[in-house]
């Protein structure tokens, strides 16, 4: 895929980019300034509309998406095609949702660009680990109450519930499980086994946005009200004594996120760059 | 401290804003319009003068940083001052290093504010905890290596380390500590008890600063490694298979971050709000 005689002026690099959790105005700076000296940007399918709006007029962009049921595209089909873009257009833009480190296969993205001579930047995004429970008033620590949280993946590369689950279930960290939400039953049934099914715990759907819906119980009480409310992915799942804070908060009118935003991102085109 | 003749006319509020891990540039766009609209800004010492100069001239800004040695202000000093603010000025940025909810005591100033009739707000920032390994080009996960990652501090409440340590030195999460460089023997050696004396770890100063330093060793070579530097606070520990992507990385000649960044961001007073 890689020409032999190479014919670009362009140095071939890739940035990968994280465009964190879906609210647009969660993004960072540095992230609206790669995307301003993009070359061409390749973006995954959890990335807003407001912010693909945010790359300037004339960049190309393409949709390496993979929503549930979509497989346009697999890992190696991403890699290939990220070395091919940086040595056509010289600087491919990688934009990621969330964190391109926090289980979005930016790692691999990473070493097999730079293992085909294609130098690799890596711009961080605000994670949902941490977002998400924040958005439903949840602090992922919280002094005398959590001293660490743990952030795990709900679905393993060979399709099973991790086992750091289970160990996670023992302690006392507050956990956070991403992609894990179609096997919540049996997950939260891991902390049931460690006499845990009094621990408060929520699942948070569409965190930051604007169709976000929160559910609240206890790790004994939360796969059913989740399923009474049709919760599917994707959600962010939390496990832990922190958890208290979201009724409590809730009660006090709390707001964790202003929405709408307006939209002067966009209009002013950001002209710092 | 609150008047009991309230002479505001402004709402009071405050919003807990997250100024991310140092570079300036790794600030959120929601965070810079919680700053353009304050009345008030009270700042954390890890908080950098380039975000500092993005707080629109007039508005008051006050520094409530404790800085190793300085303890000018206290965790209640703090709370009351929020909500004395709040009352007198109307809306109070409570600016922090990192995110708010990580280590932040951020949960401890809504739960006060909210008590005192504030109603809060949360700006999530990027964390130290994700953005410090990626800016030494460790990835917290990758796929097939690390399936989660747990973030712990190394300084609990009581001024120990904290239980989770050791439970996490028995996982294969990778670990991510905080707040633990004046521990790093002690933290390290609750792995080593573990078996793990030949596990990958690093110790990150000023991560994604310009004087930023990395020590890169094992579980067993690290503490005498970061000595010889002379590596003190603040600095982030990774201990994980993970690490092992630090030198491949540098190898290849990786760059994390572009540094030094150009001034446009404060320059253009970011004409968007």
């Amino acid at each position: 895929m890689i020409p032999t005689v190479l014919t670009f002026t362009k140095e071939p690099r890739v940035t990968l980019v994280g465009a964190g959790p879906g609210d647009p105005e969660l993004i960072t700076l540095k992230a609206i300034r790669a995307l301003r000296q993009a070359d061409i940007v390749l973006y995954d399918a959890l990335v807003s509309e407001a912010i693909l709006e945010m790359i300037p007029d004339g960049i190309p962009t393409q949709s390496v998406g993979k929503r549930a049921g979509e497989h346009s595209y697999n890992q190696d089909d991403i890699n290939a095609l990220i070395v091919e873009s940086a040595y056509h257009y010289g600087h491919v833009v990688r934009l990621k949702g969330g964190d391109p480190f926090v289980f979005g296969r930016g790692a691999e993205e990473v070493e097999y660009a730079e293992k085909h001579g294609v130098q690799a930047t890596v711009v961080p995004g605000i994670s949902s680990a941490i977002a998400v429970p924040a958005s439903a008033n949840i602090p992922v620590t919280a002094r005398g109450m959590s001293e660490s949280f743990w952030v795990i993946t709900g679905t393993t590369k060979a399709g099973d519930i991790s086992s750091d689950v289970a160990l996670a279930a023992q302690s006392k960290a507050t956990v956070v499980i991403l992609m894990g939400v179609n096997k919540l039953g049996e997950i939260l049934a891991l902390f049931g086994k460690h006499g845990k099914d009094h621990v408060p715990a929520a699942v948070i759907h569409n965190g930051t946005l604007p169709g976000q819906r929160n559910v609240i119980g206890t790790v004994a009480t939360l796969p059913a009200l989740a399923e009474a409310e049709g919760i599917g992915s994707p959600a962010v799942i939390v496990v832990g004594e922190v958890v208290r804070y979201a009724s409590q908060l809730e009660k006090l009118n709390y707001r964790a996120f202003e929405w709408p935003i307006d939209n002067d991102v966009n209009r002013s085109k950001l002209n710092f760059v």
